[in-house]
Parts: structure tokens; sequence; C-alpha cells
């Protein structure tokens, strides 16, 4: 009999969360995400604001350690043995700073939810508390966890397209149609509310995925954009819809439709991508699958794991083609690199992964910072530094 | 033995052709719509502004009488007996209103192609021309024939969706992403001529179909755009990729993408309609479906001639569901309500119709011009009168 | 000017049609398939075995020569010098042979519908008919006509699936799911009584077009099937699903599934061929798409006219890929060919063309007896000879 | 601070491993499956019949206790304090009853893999032991778990699509178009070796999972089938494909088509199931979507989570529509509930799941053993049961 169990305990780093009690939903994706490829071992977290409310959700998940508030939470776990290495915070977005900012100076690694924070301002601090501390920073951009997006990603640099000209990126939903955030569902809440989500609304939580996500796949930087937004519920605050001209670096022109009030669509993030060889299409809520056109051939199907399917998809996949990953499997890829970082880290070594960081994390908040300008100013182009 | 035969002769609608001769797509189309319901009859032509070319295509057609141009032929069928009723014109686009005139002000109903001209000088003449003439002008955006165009169109009027507030409308095609026009192709050629097709490429030639289509579905006027349109194909002298921002009566947003340098789409109109209690898609390579999500309730499929379809799409459907019809029946549709005009005028009366006609294509000459403005203004947004 | 009428007129055939009075579906099909390319003018007719009704069908249709019955039409038109030169034949199946027997020894080419009958023993005197008759006998088995159907026959033919080991072919419907014989639906009342029907339902009206459709792409003959036939809905003389097994020459084997009581099925015929080498999938109600499956290779889409799509789909197409054909011009095709075999026969050359015959209509007959024999046997395997 | 995490560490449930060692595809997925809801902690195995083999997969995964052979763990594990409470049997198929045996007697509950034996005989033996042990058995037929399988079931239940008639169900997949199994490949080698997989190639494979699958939504038992199975790959020795009827209590008929030689299909379960109200159609690749066709009413689409998705797909989902899950959240399912259960039985008490268990596994066994019968008797009916 081999007893490999303590190594293997050693093995799991120890993760803390901030936020993600009950009621959120992110959160738990955050845990099942950190949980699936057996990487982490959640031991500490302080899970609300309120708390009473952090206390029951953590005895609800059987969680080692509670605590009341980050602040706390990131002194005491510093000091321990058996602290935790890396901390998710997955609270609202004014929340981010403040929190990611306790680990940070204290060398806890910090994998953040998106968008990085609720204002510029805070972005900005924030990128210079990644850059004074020793310790990570992931932003979890999840959608570039894909095995396909990675595939598509992996395409464009290798020339299967060509020269880019056109990006077509969408990401249309439906559930603020109504105006339920007067009708008690959190989720609408803070999202509506320009002091916990900051100044863009759609353009602010979904924009910026689609945005990345475009950067990601094209490995362009948009220069300038024109935005036309639109709070289209009576008496919301924040844009629920947003029309978005892009000019990228070379010459290539993008069109970014995000909105939460087109009835049909649940979460229809889709890229489309057109160089002078040939074009490319995703779509997020049929994630195993690539179209790939190349220019005056058939239409290719390429599916994850299928012929045609390379390296990059291999690398963030688990099952063979045809037994589909999804949404779960997707976000893990990206705290399964974290893991690899983290413990490259450990042993002073860096390793090269295609997680999102700080850098996207500022790029997104100036993308919404320069739409609800451009906005403001009749869909004026304003440049992206 | 009954002989109706003569009855029939004389019910067939006696037609002309301008343009249409030997490699022309367009013109071949319109003879097969005019022909598929058995109400016209092809009997004169010019068929090219080349002599030979004209009559060696009628002669390949076998039409009983064939022009060298088309003044001739307006003169001298408007003094035969059994000269034309009607004429389709379906040349260049510069050539449309010098050919339509001649027509229209001898009392020839005239069922022209689409955009309605080159520019849109030429545009107000016709619309000119047409109030002077006592005949019937009908303009083929033909897209608005399919049955399940004319469904969503109902079901907008009906309420179906609430009040419209978003509107995405696409035109991609990938025909041009390379220089054809210097390949020798005809249709590439006039078609990327500025002198024979108008200020606008892409905007002119499939951006006018997709904002009629728009307009068609959603019965709202576009109040303002805001365009950026660009020719990739180096040495290419109109746009070939369009993104255009639009802003309809009453609050509704759109976006607006027209390509023909899109690989992997051929002919990829695609309609979507958002309004607060739902939403409506229409594809057009795959026309007898039309997508219906009512807010709050499965995503339904209704089929051209299935359940819920109603009776603006019955009028102009043929065969059963689940037996498709296609771009000719749809194209038929508008030909088939001419007919039906024409032979109402005989006697006098007058019928409603959804035939697009010249207030349609004077609003797509001014749509292309004003792209075109805002786009050598950096996108500024433009009135549309 | 040129005059080339005449001799157009020349060029279009004449034709008669038994049967296709109003209220007939199919009548009007082969009306308007008959006229889409211009090469047939309808001008006899015996519309309906009901003297008023054949007189009124006439009228409204404005044909010339309107024949109370067949056989005095057949006479007449075969003394006429401008007789008919063929006729359609769209009567219920038990007409068809007695219909065709008058035409076809008059020299009277013959277009008839399916199944060539309503029994075996009535297929077998057509076919001797056929064989004595100097015409031309086709057989409309229309879903041989679209192009990607033509393309996927040349595929097979050209090794790009390799050798054939399984056929899945399948036919649902969902019109007779209630019992509209009994609801005054005169296409269901004929269609499930035995007399006028034969002895097969789904599987004669449908079951047929499945069957024939997977041996023209496959190029294999079908050796033995067995049958399990059964009739749902309650009264029901003949079966409305069918399920067969079947073995192909060489080692094929495959399945077809029928069904008139499959709801949600409109007309969802659709055939799948596997070989060693790739695979091959098409449906009817999206006609323009072919799915080319090689193996270890990513799937592809070819389209009609787009890359990949060959001669045999090009030769019966008409428009740009993109611009979809259906079910009218698939059957248009049929009649096309048909012109061009009786031009051919004018001047007494022959021709190739691949036009379902009375051979595809005696091997649909077998085809039904041998699927009514299995099912009265529990499924036994019944040989096609 | 609150401390739960030791009660935490006593909700995990211990649970061991018997296969699963490097290269198995299962076994991964069963421990995936096993921890994605944070419900088991894996602490024993015996990963390989080869020791060393046992011993390096144990080492790589991290995991506490190795063991050599399967008896010997099961009677180590018996007699610990801190034993494992359950055992996933993951070993090809001639191994499960032998393995189940050992553990089933010592009151340790049994998760296995399908089919349940590789002979009929040692599943009935198999039926006997679970019979005589107080421990709970699982039979992993996975599909069952998804959420809209679920939804499927239940709306079959309430009578959604009346009562059903025909059933539709097929399972292609193209792995084994060509010899894998003398390539090298594992999972290739013991799929078609009679000695490891039992007398049932693809129809043990994957043809129980599409039986088992049919069943499990439409509520009916299948009472005969007659079944056309063959090899089409030279040399091999088990069916790659089967063609096989079905008939049901109570009238229903059905067809079952499962493949592994039919290229361009990965994973290609698919069921569709017709009623005299309705219909409705789930794909194993698309899982998230359901078809519900009632008859006269446009087709619907429901989503996971979406508006008519009902409580039974609720249960088994953990995130909101639009955001894809996929086959190892169904596998999952089945694991949560099978935690449910032997939460339940810690205390005494039963609770209702749908898991599949033993009666479903001698279903499956039965199924491939008539399915080998009656392909032997040129398809002859043959009774279940």
């Amino acid at each position: 009999m081999v007893t490999g169990r303590d190594e293997s305990r050693g093995r799991r780093i120890r993760l803390g969360m901030v936020g993600g009690g009950n009621d959120a939903f992110i959160g738990g994706v955050h845990r099942i995400a950190a949980r699936l490829d057996d990487r982490f071992e959640l031991v500490a977290g302080a899970l609300s604001s309120t708390p009473e409310k952090a206390r029951a959700s953590a005895e609800a998940l059987g969680l080692a350690r509670s605590y009341d508030d980050f602040k706390a939470m990131a002194q005491r776990e510093a000091q321990r043995k058996d602290g935790i290495e890396a901390v998710s915070i997955v609270t609202p977005n004014h929340v981010h700073y403040a929190a990611a900012r306790e680990f940070l100076k204290r060398g806890i690694h910090v994998i953040c939810d998106k968008p990085l924070t609720s204002t510029l301002a805070d972005a900005k601090k924030m990128a210079k508390a990644v850059e004074h501390s020793g310790a990570l920073f992931v932003l979890t951009h999840n959608y570039t966890g894909y095995p396909m997006v990675r595939q598509a990603r992996e395409m464009v640099e290798s020339g299967a397209i060509g020269t880019i000209r056109v990006v077509q990126v969408e990401y249309p939903q439906d559930w603020l149609t109504e105006a339920q955030e007067g009708a008690g569902l959190k989720q609408a809440e803070w999202r509506t509310d320009p002091a916990r989500s900051g100044a863009g609304g759609a353009v602010g939580d979904i924009g910026t995925h689609a945005f990345n996500l475009a950067g990601f796949v094209t490995g362009l930087r948009a220069e300038r954009l024109a935005a036309d937004l639109q709070a289209f519920v009576p008496g919301r605050r924040l844009d629920d819809n947003g029309h978005i001209l892009l000019r990228y670096e070379g010459g290539a022109r993008g069109m970014l439709w995000c909105s939460q009030v087109a009835p049909g669509n649940e979460n229809a993030l889709r890229l489309r991508v057109y160089g002078d060889k040939g074009g490319l299409e995703w779509a997020q809520e049929d994630p195993n699958l690539l179209w790939h056109t190349p220019l005056g051939e058939p239409k290719r199907l390429i599916t994850r794991g299928g012929a045609g399917a390379g390296d990059a998809a291999a690398r963030v996949s688990r099952i063979p083609p045809g037994h589909p990953e999804g949404y779960l499997e997707g976000f893990a890829n990206l705290y399964t690199e974290a893991a690899d970082l983290i413990e490259a880290a450990r042993t002073g070594k860096t390793i090269d992964t295609l997680l999102p960081g700080i850098t996207d994390g500022l790029a997104g908040m100036q993308f919404v910072d320069a739409c609800v300008k451009s906005s403001k100013q009749d869909a004026k182009w304003i440049d992206l530094d």
C-alpha cells in the first residue's frame, strides 16, 4: 500500500474567498471551478459584508475558517502557517480594490472577478497594488478559458485567417428586460446601481467580457471607440444596451453589441472575426464548436478534441470530443492555470500562461470609461490610450 | 371541351426588360420571378447596352422583340397595340433613372431593381418622374417578399414583441474578399465602380436591402445614422464593409453591418428585433423559419405554413410547410403583387399591397448618401431628413 | 429588332395534365415546376374525374383545351397537329396506370407522379406499356432533383466516403397525427384509402421517396428488407408509421423510418450515408446544404454553389450560393431534364440524364409490396427480387 | 471566526475506486463527477490490475491508500474506522461483478460503470449480490443525469405529448471506423474483446445507454426486439453497428441505431419521442436544449433553466440558462444523488431518486443478450424477460 495522501494534501492550494455568500451566483461558480481539477481546497472566507450572513454561509459550506470582514481575514490568514495562499474575490465591483489590496500587500495571490473595479481611478490603484506586490493577480475573464476560444486564438496567430479586417462581437442577454432591480433580485440590484457597479451597466458587466474576448482572440489592441449607450428600462440608472464601434491597431474595424434587454438571448456571447484569408466564428452557448471558413473552401466545423483542434485547445480540455464541456469547465481552466502559476511561484519559477490579469483589467475599465464618455458626447470617438 | 386559352393569353401581362443579357445574374432572376406564378409573358427587351449582345441574348431567350436601346424600345412598344404593359429594369444602377423615365412618361409600368439610382440627385428626379406618370413603380427589395418577413412585420404590428427598443440587422457576404473586379468578373466590376454603382459600394448594393428590411418589419423610420465605412481591398474605390449606428423614431436604436469581405458568409442577411415584450429573428439563408421569443416563455420556431404563421405569410406562400420556398419564390411574390396592381389599374381600381416603391427607393438613396457623408466626417451623426 | 418569338414558341413543349384540379396540392406544384425554366406550355388538361370540376379548374387556369376524361384527351390531342407532346399525370395512385397507358400508346411522353401505381400488378403492366411505347416515361421522385442530392451522389461515386457501410434514411411528417381523413381533408382521404392509394400508406406515399433517395445517392440496390408497419390512428386502414431494416448489395445495412404521425416534423426527409472513409448528411428542409465528414478531418459544410460543390450540383442550380433554392426548384429540375430528353427525342437523339423512370417506379412498388408482406409476417425478411 | 471544517470533513463521503488508472478515460470522469459538488473525497484505490500501474496512478493522484487488488482493498477498508463508505467500479466490464461482490458483501456502497457486467449470468449474480447486501448500488447511466433528460421525463409523465407511439433513439460514434484495436488504443482493445467486453460490442458499450435513455424518458418497458448487428471492420470480433426494432408495452414502436463506425459522429446520442399530442427531441451534444413540439402549435425550444423548464431539471442544475452545463455536470448529478442516498442511509432513512440501479443494469444486459441472439437468428424477434 502506497500512502501518497499527505503529499496530495500538500498539493492542494489553500484558498480563501471574499464574497460569494448565499444567493450570490458567481461565488458558487468560483468554488466549483477551483475544485474541478482538484488543485485547491477552500479553507477560509469572508463570504458576506453582513457578518451573520457570512457565518451562515460558511457553515453551510462546511468552511474551516469564517471571518466577518476581509481585512481581518487577510491579517489573520497571513499570520497562520497554514494560512491561505490565494484568495478569490467575488464581491460586487466596488469592493474589488479594497479587498484585493489587503491580500496583495501580504503576498497572498488574488483571483478577482471582473470587471476589475467600479471606477477607473480604483483600477489604476489596483494596478499599482499589483505592481508593488510579489503576489500574482488573475482576473476571471472566464470566456478566455474555453478550449475553442484558445483554438481560435491559436489559429489567428498561425495566420489561418490572414490579416484581420473585421471584428464582430456581441453579448446579448435578456434578464434585465424588465425592472428586476425593483423586484428584489439581488443580482439585478447591485448591477444597476452606479455606486456598486460603476459607471457602466451592461457595458461593464458583459461588454467588458466581449471586449476582452475580441482582444484575446485577435491579439489586436483597440485604439478608439464610439459608443451609443442606452438605458431602456424606465428608471434604470445605468445602460442596459450598448452599440459600440471599434477601431483596432493596424486598421481592423469592429462592432460590439451588448444588451441585457434582448428577449430570447440568455447568455449569447458570440465572436466573429474576418481576415483576408478566412473567418472564425464562436458562440458561448455552443462552446465546443468553432467555425473556420477559409476563403474559397468549404466551411469547416472544428470540434473540441476533434480533427483540426490543436494543442492550445487540448491543453485545457478534459474529455473526448462529443462529450460537451461547458461554462464551469472553461472557468475551471483559469483556476487550474492559476494553480500552475502559484505552484511555479512557490519555487521561484515563472511559466507562461494565457491568464487574463491586471493589464486586461485596466483595459476593461478604460473601455467602460471610454464608452460612457463617448456616449455622453453623442458617440464621439474616444481614444483608448 | 372548354377553350379558355385566349382569355388566358389576355391575362398574362406583356412584359419588357431593360438589361439582363447573358452573364447578368439579376436579369435571369427577374425573368423566373415574373414567370413563376404565370402572370407575365416576356415579349420584348433591350437586354444590353451593346447591340450585338442585346440581340444574341434575345435570341437565346427566344424573345419576340429585341431592341438595341431602351429608348427605341419605349417608343415603339408604346405605339403597338400589343405593346408591353410593364418593363423590368435590371441594368447597373446608373442607368435606372434614364431608362425608367422613358417608360414612365409613356404610361408603362416600371419594375426596377434596387438601389433606386446611382445618385441621390437621380433618385429625386426619379421620384418626380413617378409622380408625374400615371404608371406604377415597383422597386424590387425582394427580401420583403419572403413569407416569414411578412409574418414578422405582421407580428410587430400586432404588438407581439411590444415597443421596439433594439434593431440588429446585418448583411455579410464574402464574394469581394479579393479583388474580383480586376479578375474579369462583370458583377464585381460595375459594383465597385463609382460611375456605375454610385457613391456606395457594399452600403449601396446590400446595405440598402438591410436598411429597407429593418424598416419594413419594424415599421419604424430611421432618423439619424453614424457610419464607419471602409474599403479593405487594396485599390478598391468603394466601401466593401460598413458599420452603421442607427437611431429610429420613438427611441429605438439599431446597428447595421454590411460587408462583402467576410469569408464564410454567402448572402447572410439577418434581422433581429427586440421589444419590451419579446424578440424576433429571421435569416435569409433559412427563410422559412422565424424565431419568436416572447419574454418569459420558451422560444418558438414558427415555420412558413405551420402553426403560428398568419395571413400575411399565407398570402405569399404556395406550398405546405416543410417544403422549402426560397429566394426565387420570395422575388416572385413581388412580381405577383405587381401583377395584381397592374390588373387593378387596368380597370381604374387601386388595391393595397406591401410592395416597395419610390418612397423606399428614395429612402435607400438617402441612406447611402448619409452613410458616405457620415463616414467622410469620421462617423458623425447625419440626419435622414 | 430581332424577332425570335416564333422560334421560342416552338421551343416550349406543349404539355397536358391529367388530374391537378382545384384543391389538389401536387398539380399546382407540377405546373410551377414545368413553367420555372420556360420549357413547357400547359395547353390541355383533364384536370378532374368530375367533369364540372375539370372544366372549372381549366377555366381558372386559363387552359386552352379542357377534357372531361383522360381517354378523350389522349385521343384528340394525338390527332391535333398542335397536340400535346407530353402529359403530366398527377392523379391519385390508382389512376396512374390507366391514364399513362392511353398516352404512352399514342407516343405521348408521360411525366407521372409517384408512387408508380397503386398495385404491383399495375406497376408491371405500366413497365410493359413503357417498353412497348416509343415515348419517354419520367417518374417525379422530385427529391432527386435537388442540387445537393446530386452533389451527394457524385461524391459517393467519386469515392469521397469510401465503401458504404450504413444508410440511415428517414421521412417523418406529422399531418396525419389525427384522423384528418375523417375531417374532410381531400389529401388525407385518398392517401388513407387502400382503393386509391394502394396497400401502403406512409410507406407508399413517402417511404418510396426515402427508399428511392437512398438508392439514388448510394447507387446501391437493396436486396432484402424487414418491415414493422403500424396504423396508429384509430380506424386508419393503412400504415401511418413504418420501421424498416434494409440490406444492400455488397453488405451495407440500412434503416428507413417513415411516419405521418410524428408531431413537429413537417416534411423532414433526411439521408445519412456512412462509408469507411467518411459520411454525408442531407436534409430536405435545409436543402442547400450538404455535410461531408471525411474521417479524421474537420466536418465540412458544402453549400449549393459554394466551394466544394461540383458539376452535378451546378448543372441543376440557377442562382448563387446563399440565395436559397427550394422544393419547387428541385422539382423543376426534373421537368427541365425531361424537356432536354424530349427535345433530343424530336431529333432522334438520346442523352444521359439522372431522371427517375420506370425502373425506379417498379422498384418502389416492390418496396411497398415487400414492406406490407414483411409486416404481415411479423417483420420477416423479404427479398426484393 | 467559525470553525466548521471538521464537520465538513465529516460530510465528505469517503470514496474508493477500482480501475481508473492512467490512460483510462472513464476513471477520470468519475473522479471529477464525484468532486464537482464537494460531496466525496477519494481516499483509496486499486486503480489497475497491474500492481505497478496501480501504485503509479495512485501516486500521481496523491491518493491516500493504494491497493494492488480490489479484494485486499475491500477487506482492509472494511476494517478501518475511516474506511471507504462507497466505491466506484470503473474497470472493463468483465471485472464489474467480481469487484462489486467484494464490496457489497461488506456493506460498502457500489457505484458501478455500465454495462452492468460482461455476461447475463454475471448480471444475475450481481442482482443477487445487491439483494443480499445492505449497501446501495448505483449504475452510472450518466445520460439520465442531464437536466433536460429529466425535463423530458417529467413532461412525458405529465402528459405533455400524450400517449407515446414512436420512439427513435440513436447513438452513433466514429472512433472505431478503423481498427483502432490493432493500433494500440487501450479503450478500443478491451471494448472489442469478447472476453472483457462481453457478447455485445457497440450494442453493449453504447446501445445500452440508448436503450436505457429511451426507457428512462418514456417510462415504457420494451417487450420485444429484433436486431441486425454487424461488425464492419475486418477482423473485428464484436458488432460495431446495430439496427434494432423495438416494441414497447402498450403498443409503442421504436428504432434504435448504435454505431461506432459512422464518420462525423462523435458521441451523437439522440432521442426523439412522439405521442398523439406532441413530440420531444433531445441530443446529447447540445444537452441544454429540449425541443417540444405540441401538435398544432409552434415548435418550442426549452432551455435548461429557462422558461418552460420545470422542477425536475432545476434540481440537477447549477448555473443560469445560457451558461452551458455539459457531460461532467450530468455525470456529477448521479454522484450527488448517490451522496444524498448514502447520507440518508447513514441514518436509516430512504429517499426517492431517479438513479439507475441494478434493475436497469439487468435490463441492459438482457437487451444486449437479446440483440446478439436476435442477430444470430437473422433479426428474429426476441422477448425481453
